[in-house]
């Protein structure tokens, strides 16, 4: 069932998407980057360890020079400089050279954090996507996107560095907690939104499927999820323009989830900031208000949020404030994502601060 | 005056390196990047802010949006995550965007710090050499190898990112304290041995006016080292091969430099390491006695030390173990640069623990 999809970068080959049903054919794979030859340290976090990390050496200790395991504490709160220095630490000791390897086994933190890692010990060395979340198999894993939180900002201290290899075994959703998977979903739903209307049709007439992680749907919905960002990033690697359409739903979305503490998790915040963008489209007329209800539907659906509780310390003004200390600034403007029409975003950077306050009341809810 | 010399990065333009004699047409230069629609950030250490601070902010808060300063401590001890956390935290506060730009206004330890921050801040932004120092004029500051130390490690975290421009003003050199002068000549001794032995021989017959700083001479010395490392850096920007006879001196250097607590300045350990190295060729019968000591002249007759006092925490052997975690180890063997003849480097993987231990003995002395 293996499905390749080689990854261009500046016109040349970078590197290929491996989606598998096992890990089995992973030393296959490694192999042609000379690993008997190397070391190999396994970047993974607390909750992924005891699933994969036995698997793993078993299938890469016979073929490697020797392989080391590097475990965090899950979560967006450690996704920092302090996790980083400490898998320094641990390569320094192990005598890590530049031709050396990181894998990253585990979901969006691990793959960011590992990157950042690669792309900064000695000057960069290799490392490989291993994506367990379904989050980190459609989006983060592939496009190079590297990077840490800093003081609670989502990734401002990071790098643009290119993985050797993403390979996924579709089997590790199986043991995906319920609210991670859905979290996912957060991603998957946006891509059909800015991209592809045949895609988020689809998505709609395969809900059930997709909540029972449908083998067969979830290989087609994975697939084309990866295509999708595939095509993104390979037309602009370094968001210099298409690529911040990704950003949808994570401009309001960022900001939710820095002062929300990393509380809700990350698609959580997306859905809800697709539904304050889509809310804007809809003021702006260029969706029906049928098709915002359809989006909120379907983010419904996915068990995820549409709505949130404005606090005291999460409103509309703070919301937008910290939005502003956010990458998606340029010369003092906010490059906002708005869908045109389902399946058809652009970047607009007119939004003005009126827009995303009144979005932002529609989706805070007050205490009754 | 002006000297310009254009650096391409995979065959492309990448970005000048302008010698001056004044910062007079620094804001001219800057033009082309647009800084009025910038913040700009001067990063710069203790020692040389109070030189020249007060001049770039005349010139540059003209025609800039907005320039903030960024002082750290100056020495090799501060180039480390602690000063880059607190430059992030700075570019935050003062809400820097993608779009905007740092200056490294120092030396090499400046340039290092400010070019790695600029590499990793909101995943890259750009960035502009103005070194003050001679090692900074004629190597760090060309090349793209950004970095900072870590646990005393030489430059263990870092990133190839290279410069927008690297702009010099000689007469900066008027104020450099004398030691930190004559480090810069290890490096420049250095470009003459490993790859032109007629700017070898011409520093030997100009020994005297380089002493005394003139400034004509200087002129022909530095415009003639940026164009050597220009040369190496544009063949093998990534250091996978060539570029590595940069480190001619390094290994042992880089070690001693560690092991003395960074008390011994870059240049003077790198002179240690050339003498050593030096004494590995001549022992090989790539150099006669004469030329080794005609080496040793040079270094000695620039300031720079030959010898260096054997301690209880520095003999052969600990230097030899500390030059293992370096940067320069492939498969677990050291890449050592050696000279076949003056003016003529090569990587050698052969040089064995017996041959370092010798070369060490030879510049380590004991008490009398």
């Amino acid at each position: 069932m293996a499905k390749r999809i080689p990854v261009k970068y500046e016109e040349k080959f970078s590197y290929d998407i491996v989606i598998e049903n096992s890990y089995e054919n992973l030393p296959k794979e490694l192999e042609g980057f000379s690993i008997h030859n190397k070391k190999l340290c396994i970047v993974t976090e607390t909750n992924v360890k005891d699933f994969y990390v036995d698997e793993m050496m078993s299938l890469l200790q016979p073929c490697a020079k020797e392989v080391i395991v590097f475990t965090f504490q899950a979560g967006e709160s450690h996704k920092n400089l302090d996790t980083i220095q400490s898998l320094y630490q641990v390569l320094i000791e192990h005598k890590f050279e530049r031709t050396d390897m990181l894998l990253a086994l585990g979901g969006g933190v691990t793959g960011d954090l590992t990157g950042y890692a690669a792309a900064t010990y000695l000057r960069g060395i290799d490392f490989v996507q291993l994506p367990t979340s379904l989050l980190a198999q459609v989006d983060s894993s592939i496009g190079g996107k590297t990077g840490v939180d800093f003081q609670s900002y989502k990734n401002m201290i990071g790098a643009f560095y290119q993985p050797k290899l993403v390979y996924m075994n579709l089997h590790t959703l199986d043991t995906l907690p319920k609210r991670e998977y859905f979290s996912g979903m957060g991603e998957i739903i946006k891509h059909g939104l800015i991209k592809e209307k045949a895609y988020y049709k689809w998505l709609q007439t395969h809900l059930s499927q997709i909540k029972e992680r449908e083998f067969s749907v979830l290989e087609e919905m994975i697939e084309r999820s990866c295509q999708i960002k595939r095509e993104v990033v390979e037309r602009d690697p370094k968001e210099k323009g298409e690529r911040a359409l990704l950003n949808f739903g994570h401009t309001l979305g960022h900001a939710i989830e820095k002062l929300m503490n990393f509380s809700l998790l990350h698609g959580e915040c997306v859905a809800l900031g697709i539904v304050a963008s889509s809310y804007i489209s809809y003021k702006r007329n260029y969706i029906s208000i049928e098709e915002l209800k359809e989006i909120e539907q379907i983010v419904t659906d996915l068990s995820l949020p549409v709505r949130l509780q404005r606090t005291e310390s999460l409103t509309e003004d703070i919301i937008i404030e910290t939005s502003k200390n956010d990458k998606k600034m340029e010369h003092e403007v906010i490059k906002f994502i708005l869908v045109k029409e389902c399946g058809n975003a652009y970047i607009d950077k007119t939004v003005t601060k009126e827009e995303m306050k009144d979005a932002l009341s529609y989706i805070l809810t007050s205490c009754s």
